[in-house]
């Protein structure tokens, strides 16, 4: 569950988008319910969540979506043939025996009323995309494997279309022997030179000498313009701490 | 970050206490004061935060924290002692050359008003806790070997508090040859068999035949009780997935 978020907001963040909020509830329609609510209300231009579209009775997430959106669920054919068309398959391939269209599997083809679904090239449950006022609410399963196919298919082509051609350039540096807390007055500074530049700072704990690493990056619409602004900014910072005494290489990718 | 959660959200269940939510905001005031408001009303005795306490301008969780509790940051003694003696060390140690109490140093012993510091063993910046009626905060550091030291030598003991003597028991089995949506049922009827244990399926992919782990657990005053319990319910689904045709073992620790 965790790597599923830290995947997807890795993603997002590379397309310019920002990741507002992760948030992480158990099992359980109200819960769901009450944190998708509370999200909306944050007028988001998605809320995508992972896990609970299976068949098991803790599979809730459809549940708690329609709740939260005041909709019932209702069985969808396209779906519904997804789901057939998925369990023949492992049939012909003897994966398992026989299929029967079980209630477990049509629970799985049911989704809030006015929702679509998107293809799920590797597993059963499809994934589905609700809109609601201006929020594009998007479910996709939990299994990693899943989650990143319907995202990739799916997904990310909306999430392109809201971005536009925003361009988001990185870098990092490893700095040694010089405690953050002597490099904080650094960063405001650099920070205030380069305005669309953010540095966030990390530091590594082990070894005998104060290590951290830095990490610079932008957002535009010209992506010789992002390179250029965080490499201005990567030069004046590591020149700063250098005369401060600190090692500074780049980190490897 | 996210294997901080992961980290303590594994440590707290072990205690017999339960994980309600786990919310990631990005560094800025504003958000986490509204994530911390938000947590507070939904009455948790806990809530724990990591990450922020640093020296440099992207840490502020207790600017947050203050806010959302509307007190003010005050340095504190302690704290300030707690930080003057590790740079102290880390100049007899030759981690650093020389000591100033300097503006970031400083702004790492500013806590909100009537808040406590917690020791912490392993680097600079002291973890804090502050009472809010009947909510306890706990803010740790983000980096993950001093969040753990922290939580081992001061947090655990107040939630063991809590807990009383409630003891957490689990076990897990794979099973194999059957899919998810056909093994739904069978944990539908021993859930409602042995209504004190709960029963979460993970499906994995990859392979020729499905393949799930199901994870089985309770908490109970009585530590044989908790035992019991989970193997009954262990014994029971074993035995109806085997007639379904599925294979089942227990998964290695």
């Amino acid at each position: 569950m965790n790597s599923n978020a830290q995947w997807l907001a890795r993603r997002i963040t590379s397309l310019g988008l920002s990741v507002r909020r992760i948030t992480v509830v158990g099992d359980d329609v109200d819960e769901i319910s009450v944190a998708v609510l509370e999200a909306i209300q944050r007028k988001p231009c998605f809320i995508i969540t992972t896990g609970g579209l299976g068949p098991t009775f803790d599979d809730k997430t459809l549940d708690g979506i329609a709740k939260a959106l005041g909709r019932k669920l209702r069985e969808d054919e396209k779906a519904l043939e997804m789901i057939k068309g998925k369990y023949q398959r492992y049939v012909d391939e003897g994966r398992i025996e026989k299929f029967e269209l079980t209630p477990p599997r049509i629970k799985m083809a049911k989704i809030p009323e006015g929702a679509e679904t998107f293809y799920n090239p590797v597993g059963t449950a499809p994934g589905v995309l609700a809109r609601h006022e201006d929020v594009n609410l998007v479910m996709l399963p939990g299994v990693p494997e899943e989650m990143k196919a319907i995202f990739d298919g799916s997904v990310e082509p909306l999430l392109r279309r809201i971005a536009g051609n925003v361009t988001f350039f990185e870098a990092s540096i490893q700095v040694k022997r010089i405690p953050e807390s002597d490099i904080a007055p650094i960063i405001d500074r650099v920070m205030r030179d380069n305005p669309y530049v953010y540095i966030k700072s990390h530091p590594r704990v082990g070894g005998k000498v104060p290590h951290l690493e830095l990490h610079l990056s932008t957002t535009s619409r010209n992506p010789e313009e992002a390179r250029r602004r965080v490499s201005g900014a990567l030069i004046q910072i590591s020149e700063l701490i250098q005369q401060k005494g600190g090692d500074v290489k780049p980190t490897k990718a």
